[in-house]
């Protein structure tokens, strides 16, 4: 055989064990799927020295390869982080199942009972990045919600993958689920990627995890359904009567505290008059926690402001970095998020009810806010227990997505000899 | 500048002109938009010469082209035809319009005010055949529900839909909606609808309408987000404890009442007991109403039964054509169902709760049902007053889409300053 038909050969005998493994998952019960978890949890423990171990093998190689010092970090495991995972195994068990609820039903005329309930989406592919926490947690996440996964994560971590799936499957070996419903692709090659892509026989969707180049690349090449996540070019605009102090703490808030995540802020767009009295205050405050500024011809005013470029107003800085920009009027701030923005997270600080509600409307984003930061769009934050990630995309899910958006409906229908 | 530069082109600037007449259209109230769909009923009306003869040169082209008679019917419109667009127009003004409605509300601990509400879903590209009245049968539903729309038709009725799209124009230019809410690509050329496959930057979703060759080429080839509708290899099953008029009743509802449909039924599956006393019948009934029957080995034994092959099994006849099998029990059944069926609608009839409990949980469709057809799967049979297309994909939406369907959500968030 030859080496692509080999590769394409485990690929599909897995996603093909996975659809098995999805059926029987489809009729586990809570408890069943709970033990499961719990059995993971006490795994992960139990085999702290093997998984350690073998994670030093990916370390290793990453020092060799002359990783950086935050991929090395994002790929290392220790007994906090293990136990990390395992705490929030059993935190999972402790959430609503959203499998089998009633999200409707009624009597049609003609005597004919409908239920919409929900049900698993059945097999479920993951693209992931060096973060062998994704492979505990998207296979807890799609095991809860009563799917199979299918897991293809960077050949870096490939050991410590192999040890966490190896340990997961002793563990589901002792509780009801199929072993199947979690699947390692172990071969990382781009071919392999590229036919999972195109995998609509197998795979009810894929959720790709990590920067936005991989979650373009997927986006741009799957032809199975695609739940993107990711980036977010997200914007603070403070309006004419925004209240002084609480702007800039906002725009602080939303810019420093954790500037390396997708709901951080990136360009704060200031109306004309606030601008004029506050401004330098705003500027003063974002130069103190050493943010750069990039800003438009009047914040070039002040001092070590470095003019912001077209590019500027489309870039997420990931960073402490900021854009800046004075507006006419909350229309101008509309018109420019809906321009350059990424449909993540906005908000607008404003003490003008108006103004408030044409924002709430006009802008097109998975989460618009009044008087409050654009850090809050997290599913942990929502009050959703769990977070598959945020929703960039419309279809299906938008915004922070809890467990229900690893869920999809049907239709049960009952009758008493209807043909009419 | 090159054909296809010029083609490109043209894709482009009509799609960023959809794109922007969406953020318009976004704000629109349900009577702006349910006046707009009166006008266009009238205009429909008002035009129906012009609309009438244009659509005679695409029958004249399909008949020197030799269209089957099928598909000239399909293509052709009358003056019957324009009153049922035109009504269904108005009828379409009296549904709830599904824009604005808070699905969820609550307040965070740390006092922000949360609420999930439906949005639009922003531009929509429907890809379809030679049927015309899809043309205002889609531009209508988006409107409805505030989205700009981009068609993209057959060339055959190429002048039914120029005709058509510019009486919808004429109407949106006496209504408050932007005229830009419909756009027609009237280059119907292939580099086009692969452009429309890929054109993520400007469409929010495409869905393809029509045959299952269409629907196999979009779902193929985009990278932008399909709502897949269609095909439908369904089946009855007839448990052991079915009531056999009910049965036999129900067996020919859903083979022959229209068997082009997608919710017809193609294979009969029997239970081996039911098969032994009752089976005669049921082919009897069956081949009175002119059905070929493909039979297994046991139901060979009755005269005109052509043998089923396995590729049987897998084919949508949408004919009178069946494919009768005698299966051990429910089990079975839910076993061969949920290989070759497509997802869409399956039915059992039963007397036996459990059997039907294990169906209606096992077999992965986005209709079940007991003792009744499957015919029902419809949107107006469900209800919904309009129908978009009947999902088969298990994303955003499954079986008949009603208005919801075509759009999205949005988190609007409250709040007093809150950055933590």
């Amino acid at each position: 055989m030859s080496e692509v038909l080999q590769k394409t050969s485990d690929l599909l005998e897995k996603a093909a064990l996975a659809k098995k493994a999805a059926a029987e998952m489809a009729k586990q019960s809570t408890e069943a799927k709970n033990k499961a978890l719990r059995l993971m949890a006490d795994q992960l423990l139990q085999e702290q020295d093997f998984l350690l171990t073998e994670n030093e093998k990916d370390i290793a190689a990453g020092r060799h390869a002359g990783m950086s010092d935050s991929l090395i970090d994002r790929l290392q495991l220790d007994a906090s982080r293990l136990k990390g995972m395992a705490d929030a195994l059993v935190l999972l068990t402790q959430l609503e199942d959203p499998v089998g609820e009633v999200l409707e039903s009624w009597e049609q005329p003609n005597g004919l009972e409908m239920a919409k309930i929900r049900v698993p989406l059945g097999v479920i592919g993951m693209i992931y990045e060096a973060r062998p926490n994704v492979t505990v947690d998207a296979s807890s996440l799609c095991l809860k919600t009563g799917n199979a996964v299918v897991l293809r994560g960077s050949s870096t971590a490939i050991h410590s993958n192999k040890a966490l799936v190896a340990a997961i499957h002793r563990a589901l070996a002792k509780s009801e689920l199929p072993v199947d419903a979690v699947q390692l692709i172990e071969d990382t090659s781009r071919e392999t990627a590229s036919h999972m892509f195109k995998l609509n026989s197998h795979l009810d969707v894929l959720i790709p995890r990590g920067g936005a180049k991989l979650i373009k690349t997927v986006v741009e090449n799957s032809t199975v359904p695609v739940l993107e996540t990711g980036a977010g070019n997200c914007h603070v605009y403070i309006d004419e009567t925004a209240n002084v102090e609480m702007a800039i703490a906002i725009a602080l808030n939303a810019k420093t505290q954790r500037p390396s995540v997708c709901n951080a802020c990136e360009t704060i767009l200031v109306e004309k008059n606030w601008a004029a009295a506050h401004l330098g205050k705003l500027v003063e405050a974002l130069q103190e926690k050493a943010v750069v500024i990039h800003g438009d011809s009047f914040v070039q005013q002040w001092e070590n402001v470095i003019p912001a470029t077209e590019e500027d107003w489309g870039t997420e800085y990931l960073g402490l970095e900021a854009s800046v920009k004075v507006v006419d009027a909350v229309d101008e701030a509309i018109r420019h998020i809906n321009s350059y923005g990424t449909k993540h997270s906005e908000a607008i600080i404003s003490e003008t009810p108006e103004n408030v509600q044409q924002f709430f409307m006009e802008v097109d984003a998975a989460a618009v806010y009044h008087n409050a930061s654009t850090r809050f769009t997290d599913g942990f934050e929502f009050g959703f227990g769990a977070e598959i990630g945020i929703s960039t995309q419309k279809l299906h899910a938008r915004g922070p997505m809890g467990l229900p958006a690893l869920t999809s409906t049907k239709y049960l229908i009952k009758g008493n000899g209807q043909t009419k």
